[in-house]
């Protein structure tokens, strides 16, 4: 946890820079920098490592959900000297470092340009993985490490590249810095500024969401900006080591893959069916239908949360299909958070199967995937995530409720911070913000944010009483 | 199918004689009754038996699935002699088979009395199934009713009391008989008419929920009233085979049975939750809130749908109570429809075992139920129906909401049908009907309580190409 904040706390020289260079105070970031660097030092001399090197699977747990909430935790320190209280900015660090993208900020362009940069930038850091950048940089930490890739990404595939689990932090990071300076030239060519290019750039590969203007994405008001992003949170939200070996080993990767023609298929239906929605209730042309349509379902589908359009005065009819897709989420392996396609495909094999099975009750038909059967216990895990998932859900959705938020805030401001989403409708719409919620209610939210990022079970193992035996 | 007509054809001469004793026109249940008695002859005698009796599974499931929609379809005859059209007339009947209470009627005291009779009647016939019925009083039918039986009731549960399922079905209807007798005269004590007492001990045994007062149970105004109703509610939403087993082998079957006690939490904190909800939002005194709480709460959880207010008022921290339990119903065994109590429970204890793995991924550690460990099958035919019963309720969702409903009335009507429960929230309240719903919601919304009364895979295996392959 120690090495974790030391590596945390010159991150922060970057919006220092940045400071420096629009003529704000370098102060908040140089204070943050020194305060979180020297915890970091503090805790590492403080506690000696005892040379046993036998890491158990609770301690890569553990490290990786504390490890998180720590990074939100100093994460916050430079929000608070731009007047944000400290409640109101660790929900803003947690959205940020899970990737989520929910802000309470009432007034986005009244705050400092380098602290908006932060922001953005702890999109980016959290979008492929705090812990998988540390394993990435760091010297080898062997078991550990591999126990801390495991808790920080538990996706039910395989996703690991290499026999090294270093060798396949740095691979999937170095993807994620090359389609991040792609997506930075196209935003350019088309016309952002530096600043606005690499900010969105951030946040788009991070399947995000945060935007350095209160009118998000529709502030440019450029088709071309809006393909670009569209294009890019496409891939943000489809499963990196796929991309890596569609460039390196087989050009067929990603069309092979059950889960990407899945999300696919997903994304070309659910368009279809909003463009046509739009049409009839809100725009009066098909390429402006189109328009808004794609966009909106890339950004939910993928859990960034960007938005062109303020979807929440759409009728309940266009509504009701980015509600359907919020519980949906991007790829496994991926910098999207939800569900995850994969699990709900997995799922729907699975009922397939009964039903097949209640009229042939003898017969043998396993789940498969990309031509494989999928182990019974890789199916048990996706079940009992998606119940405890739905469960967490239901629950921050009745607290938020019975504090006395209305029903539809409720409901969507819980499952747009478990999927790590960003925005939902009604009070948390797109062009609103998260400042009305309750302080409980915050609290709660920021759990969603936290436990919704780690995939659950990393954060929820250790509410269980077996966790804490000896 | 054909027997089955014939069956359900001469109990349309009780209400001819509830019509003849208030000088109503017995035209419409003479005709009815000709009409479903006619057809069902000439299909038994058109279709002979091939004399071979392998009934297959498939067999089971197409004839019960047909026989409960023909029954819905030839009870609607007596709706339209009152002037009400052919799809609000099979919606209504529907409805009242499946004891789902949902009602499309504008101003219910305008319809005779024999037909609010028939209507309240058909309730009780669907609670304990009118296959059971079948079963039960004509001769046996060997495989075949058994198929039927678990085609009709298919709860994760063994509930087969005697070594012949005519037995059991003749036992579970003795028992449905009995408790009803009991709730009739305790009702006629309290003050009702006769008219008044039988119809609501139909339809409250059948956790069906049809009145004969547009104010449902509020018309009566009584506590009395309230109280008997909801203790018959609270048992007719247990299991009727522990009832059996209480009142005849052991007193404690229903205390030591797991889901009786989890279903009992599940009143005891959702009661406690709403009288709070309801004494700070609401109602100024704790016993008026309490009244009010525990009547809804039991109406909702055993998928009666009663209502003695109008909780479409409440503030949204009382409905997300109400909302949350409508995801639950009674117990398997029960008249109540929904997921179940069970499958909530193996559920909870399915995800809780994975959290317990995810530390010690080797120890073996069974799901449990009444002390004996859930079968692999069991447990995998308990999540197929959950994901099927999700995801039809959200395709229901998002239909109704494209056709142009609002958000909330969509998923309520969605929930409230699929679960068979009746009421849902703002334009389908329990003090409004469902008759504003598009012709085309109807259908689907029809097809849920279909599917739910059902318990979802003895209709949608139909759905499978292997249901047709010979």
């Amino acid at each position: 946890m120690g090495s974790l904040l030391c590596f945390l706390g010159p991150l922060m020289l970057i919006p220092l820079v940045v400071a420096m260079y629009y003529g704000e105070s370098p102060y908040p970031f140089a204070v943050s920098f020194a305060v979180t660097t020297i915890v970091g030092s503090l805790l590492s001399f403080r506690f000696v490592s005892t040379g046993e090197d036998e890491w158990e699977r609770r301690e890569g747990f553990a490290i990786v959900a504390f490890g998180w909430f720590a990074a939100a935790l100093f994460g916050s320190i430079p929000y608070m000297f731009d007047g944000v209280t400290p409640l109101n900015a660790l929900f803003e660090s947690m959205s940020g470092f899970t990737t989520t993208g929910a802000t309470i900020f009432v007034d986005i362009e009244s705050h400092s340009r380098s602290l908006l940069f932060w922001r953005s930038m702890t999109q980016w850091i959290g979008g492929m993985g705090i812990i998988m950048l540390f394993i990435a940089i760091l010297p080898k930490l062997g078991v550990a490490g591999r126990q801390m890739f495991r808790a920080e990404a538990p996706g039910p595939k395989e996703d690991q590249l290499k026999p090294r689990i270093r060798e396949t932090a740095k691979i999937l990071w170095a993807v994620y810095v090359s389609i991040s300076v792609l997506e930075l030239i196209l935003l350019l060519a088309a016309g952002m500024s530096f600043y606005d290019a690499s900010t969105h750039t951030f946040t788009t590969m991070a399947c995000g969401g945060f935007s350095t203007y209160a009118d998000s994405v529709a502030a440019f008001d450029s088709p071309l900006i809006e393909g670009i992003i569209t294009l890019f949170m496409f891939i943000a939200g489809a499963n990196f080591a796929l991309h890596y070996k569609t460039l390196y080993s087989d050009k067929k990767s990603l069309l092979k893959d059950n889960e990407f023609k899945f999300y696919f298929v997903i994304v070309a239906i659910a368009t279809i069916l909003l463009t046509g929605i739009l049409l009839r209730d809100t725009y009066d042309t098909i390429p402006t239908a189109f328009r808004y349509a794609v966009f909106q379902i890339l950004s939910i589908l993928t859990t960034t949360g960007y938005a062109t359009a303020d979807f929440n005065l759409w009728s309940d009819s266009g509504k009701v299909i980015l509600l359907a897709i919020m519980f949906i989420g991007g790829c496994a392996g991926s910098t999207a958070g939800g569900i995850k396609v994969v699990r709900v495909l997995l799922l729907l094999k699975y009922a397939r199967r009964e039903l097949f099975k209640a009229i042939h009750p003898k017969a043998i038909m396993p789940v498969k995937f990309n031509g494989k059967s999928v182990p019974g216990d890789i199916m048990n895990a996706i079940i009992s995530f998606v119940v405890i998932y739905l469960l967490i859900f239901l629950l921050s959705s009745a607290i938020l409720a019975i504090l006395g938020m209305d029903l539809t805030s409720s409901i969507t401001a819980s499952i747009a911070t478990l999927g790590n989403i960003g925005p939902g409708f009604n009070l948390v719409g797109p062009m609103a913000n998260f400042s009305t919620v309750p302080a409980i209610g915050k609290l709660v939210l920021i759990a969603n944010m936290w436990v919704g990022r780690l995939e659950v079970f990393t954060v929820i193992v250790m509410l269980t009483p077996e966790f804490w035996k000896r």
